[in-house]
C-alpha cells in the first residue's frame, strides 16, 4: 500500500532519482516488491523544495508508470531536498487531494499505511484538529488527518514531539472503539533543511523502510562506482524500498524508530507514540 | 455559480432532455445566461433512477460540454426521473467527489449555491451531522454537507422539515459567526418517487428556479407543437434556468418557496429555514 | 499486453459479468495470470449493444479497478452483446481515443496483442485505409489502424475475410521492412447479432483466448450450480483469460483460429491470412 | 479558438506572465474578448526553455483556470523563452497529445486557427509529411500536421521558408477540394533562442495577434509604472490578445506578416506562402 522516496543533499534533476535507477520509485508503481500491493497506480506526488519560500507540488491521479507530464517536470527541476509517493489507495477516493505528498506552508509530509477503524474513529479525530487548521483539509484521508493532527501537536517546532502525540492519540481513539492495532505505517515530514522518516506501528509489524549509507563510506566500498562520485558527499535517501540493489547500501531502519536526516547527518533514535492528546 | 434540471414523468432517454434543446444544460455549461458565471465547466453529474434499487450516479471533472461518455450514456439510458448539474467551483477542489448529485441509499441531492463564510463554519457544520453519516461524507463541499445535514434531520421521512432546520442550522451559524446572509441557493432532492426544489437565500435574493407548466395546458395553448404530444402528461421539470424558449411555458418559481412534484402534480408552498437544530 | 471479454445470450446486467466472478476483467486489471502484463492500467472501455440503433461506448484513460463511473454504468446498463477490454499501453499514449473497444457504425472492435516494429509500417498501413475512411480514426493505435484495414476491406459483409485481407497485408508490409514476426493478437469483433473472435500471430505463439462451454452441457455437467441456472440457455462468452475456475467451463480456441458466435452456436474455422490487399 | 502567448527575454517565473496580469491568460481561458470563442476550456499547455537540451513540455485537458498543478509548476519555473496555450477545440478530441505546444527535438509550435475542411485534405496532408516523421505524429489535429508540414520543409533550417511552403500546400490541397479558405491561423514556433510568429489566413481575416512595444521605449513613456522597471530590457512578448490594457504597449502586428523576435530585437516582415511542395 504506497511506496514513498525523500532526498536530501545537494541538488540533483528528479529523473536521476525517480526514473533512473534499477528499480526506481516509477518502477515500484507497477512493480512494488516489498509493499503490501505490487501496483501503486492510484495517483502519485512529488514535493520539491527550491529558493521559492514554499516547496511546489505535483499531483495526479494518473498511474506514475505511464504520466508523461511527471516525467517532464522531474527531467526539469532540481531540488536539494524532494519527496515522491506512489499510491495505492484504501477506503478513499481516488482524487488529487488525496495524494501525497500534503503541503501546510513550508511542510511536506507523506505516509505509507493506514489508521485502521477508520470509519469508527473519523470524526473524533477530525474534532482533535486544532479549528483554526480544520478549514484547510481538502481531501478524505487517513494520512491527511493524520498531518494535521501532527500540525496541531506542534509539528512546525516539535516534529518528533508533534508526531508521537498525533499516533498516541490514534491509538488511544481506536483502543477506544475496539480496534486491536490501530496504527500502521511510514511516514516523512520535511521543512526544506531537515528530514524526518518514521517507523512505527501498533502491532510492531510495519511497512518497510530503508536508509542509504552516507556516500563517503560507499566510496570506500565501491571505488568503482561512477554513480557514487556523481552523487554528493551528503547526498541521503530514505525509501520505502531500495531503489537500487548495491549490497550494504540500503540499511534498513528498525521498528518504533524516527530518522532524523540534517545536512548529510543522520540520527536514529527510538519512537515511542505519547498519549497526552490536548493542545 | 452552477446549473441543474431536474425531470419527472414517463420514462425518456436523456439526450431528449440534456442535449437536444435549444438551450440544454449542456449549452448551460458553456453559456449559461441567468446564472453567477457563463461558464459551468468544473465537472458536471447525472443521476438517474430505473429499476434498480438505487439511483446510478455518473460525474466526472471534464466540462460537460465535451464529454464524450456523458453523450453516450445519455444516449443509452432512458428514465422515469433524473438530474443532471453543471459545476462552477466556489472554494473547493474539481474533483469527482465535489461535483453534484449527491447520493445516499436511495436519495439524490443538487445543490446550485454556497453557505457563505464557509471556512468559518465548516467544522462546526460537520460536528453537527449524525455521527454514524459523518464517515461517509466523500467530498468537501458545502453542498455536501447541508445534505448530510438535510439527512440528519429526517430528510428520509420529512424532505421539508429536514431540510428547513439544515439552512436553519446554518443560518443561525453562519450568523454567530459575523456572516450576514449565510444561505444561498435552489435545492433539488428526490427519492425516486416524488421530487423536492427549493428556492431560498438569507438575503432574499436567490438563485432562478423554473418549473414547465403541466403538458395538458401547454398542448391547449400550442396545439401545433409536436414535442408537447411527445412528452407525457405527467412530464415535469424544474430548472436552473429554462432550455427552452416557448413562452408560458416556463414558471418561476418565487422566492422563499418549495415545489413538490409528485405524480405529475405540483404543489407550491411557502419556505422558511426553522430554528430547531437538535436530532 | 490487454485483456478482453465478450458477452453474447439474454441480457444481462454488466456487473453480473464484469464484476462479480471470481477472476472478472476488473480483477484482471490488476492480476491479470495469462497476460503479457499482470497490470492492464492504461485505460478501459465497455460497448454494448441495446435498442439503440448503435451501440453504446464508454471508454477511459482511469484504471479500471478503481473508476467509479464504470461501476455505476454497469450496474445500471443490460445488453444482450456487450465488449469490455482493460489496457495495457505500447508504445502509444494513454488516452480515450486509443481505448478499446473502437466504434464504426453498428460495428464494435477489440484487440489483444500489436502490429510489431509498427513504427517502420504505420505510413504504409494508414495509406491503405478507404480514404473516405482515413478522417474518422481518431486516435493513434495499431489497434485502430487495423480495425480501418479491416473496415476497408469488407468488415461489413464478409468479416472473416476482411480480417484475413487485414492481417494479411500487416504480414506482407512488415516483412517487407524486416519484421520477423509482424502481427500478434486476439481479435473481437460483432455487428451486435453475431461474434467473431479470431486467434492468430505470425509466430505461432498468440495471446490467449477462450470460449465458454454452452450453457446446457455445463448445466449437465454442474446440476448444483445456481449461475449456471440463472444464466440463458444461449448465453456465450469469449475471453482473454477466463473469469471463472470452473474445471471444464472454459475452451481454449487453437492457435489460427476464428469463432462465430451467432444465436447461442458457435462454429471454430481454421485462420489464414490472405495475400490479396487490394480493394 | 484558443488563445496563446509567447515570452522572450531575461528569464522569468512563468507565474509572473501566466496568472498576475489584469487580463492574463489564466483569465482568456475563461473570458477571451478578441477570440473566437470567450471559452478555452479545452485543455492547454506550457513549453519552456531552460539549461537542458530540450525544452519541457506540461499539457493536460484540464481547463486552465483551475488547475493547480499548472500554478504549481509555474510558480517554480523560471525561464528566457517559454509558450503558453489554452485550447478551445474544434473537431477533434481533447486529448492530452492534441494539445499546444507540439515538440520536436528544441522546436516548439503553438496555432490558434484551423485547416478549412480538414476532413477532406487530413490524408493528402497526412501523406505530404516525411515519411521518417510520419511515425513521430501523436494526435490528430490540424494544427499538429502542419507543425510536421514544417518540419519537412525545412523548419530547423528555414522557418520562415518552410512555414510558407506549409501553409501553401494547404492552400492548394484545400482548393482542390473547393474549399474556399483554407488557411486560418496565427503560429508561434521557436527554437530556444529565437521567436517566430506568424499572422496569416486565406480570407485575409486573422485571429488578432500582437507584440509589445520594446520595454526601454515603455519606460519613456511609463516612468513611474514598476513593472517596466522589474521587466528586463530585452523582454518581449506576443500574444493572441493582450493581458495588460496600458495603452501603446500592444502593437497589433498586421495581416500577412511573420515577426522574427530576437535577443530583444524584432523584425516584421510580410509573409506570403509559397507554391511549391516538394521535398
Amino acid at each position: 500500500m504506497c511506496r514513498w522516496l525523500a532526498y536530501t543533499g545537494s541538488p540533483v534533476v528528479l529523473t536521476a532519482v525517480l526514473y533512473t535507477p534499477v528499480h526506481s520509485l516509477i518502477d515500484q508503481s507497477l512493480h512494488a516488491k516489498l509493499g503490501a500491493e505490487t501496483t501503486n497506480g492510484d495517483g502519485f506526488g512529488i514535493g520539491w523544495y527550491d529558493e521559492r519560500p514554499t516547496p511546489g507540488v505535483f499531483r495526479s491521479t494518473e498511474p506514475a508508470w505511464n504520466d508523461a507530464n511527471l516525467r517532464e517536470v522531474a527531467s526539469h527541476v532540481a531540488s536539494p531536498l524532494f519527496f515522491a509517493h506512489v499510491r495505492a489507495a484504501i477506503g478513499s477516493a481516488v482524487q488529487q487531494t488525496n495524494c501525497h505528498p500534503f503541503r501546510h506552508d513550508r511542510r511536506l509530509w507523506m505516509h505509507n499505511g493506514f489508521i485502521d477503524g477508520y470509519a469508527r474513529v473519523k470524526r473524533e479525530l477530525a474534532m482533535a484538529v486544532d479549528p483554526a487548521l480544520y478549514p484547510q483539509i481538502a481531501g478524505q484521508t487517513d494520512s491527511e488527518i493524520l498531518f494535521y493532527l501532527a500540525l496541531t501537536f506542534g509539528l512546525e517546532t516539535d516534529p518528533v514531539g508533534a508526531v508521537a502525540r498525533a499516533v498516541g492519540l490514534v491509538e488511544a481513539t481506536g483502543r477506544a472503539h475496539g480496534v486491536a492495532f490501530p496504527f500502521q505505517g511510514t511516514i516523512a515530514t520535511s521543512d526544506g533543511a531537515s528530514l524526518w522518516a518514521f517507523r512505527y506501528s501498533s502491532e510492531g509489524r510495519t511497512r518497510s523502510m530503508f536508509l542509504t549509507r552516507d556516500i563517503p563510506t560507499l566510496r570506500e566500498m565501491y571505488p568503482d562506482r561512477e554513480i557514487l562520485h556523481a552523487a554528493s558527499d551528503d547526498a541521503r535517501m530514505v525509501v520505502s524500498e531500495p531503489i537500487g540493489d548495491l549490497p550494504g547500501a540500503w540499511l534498513e531502519v528498525p521498528e518504533s524508530t524516527v530518522a532524523v536526516v540534517s545536512r548529510g547527518r543522520e540520527e536514529l533514535r527510538p519512537f515511542t507514540p505519547t498519549g497526552a492528546n490536548t493542545r
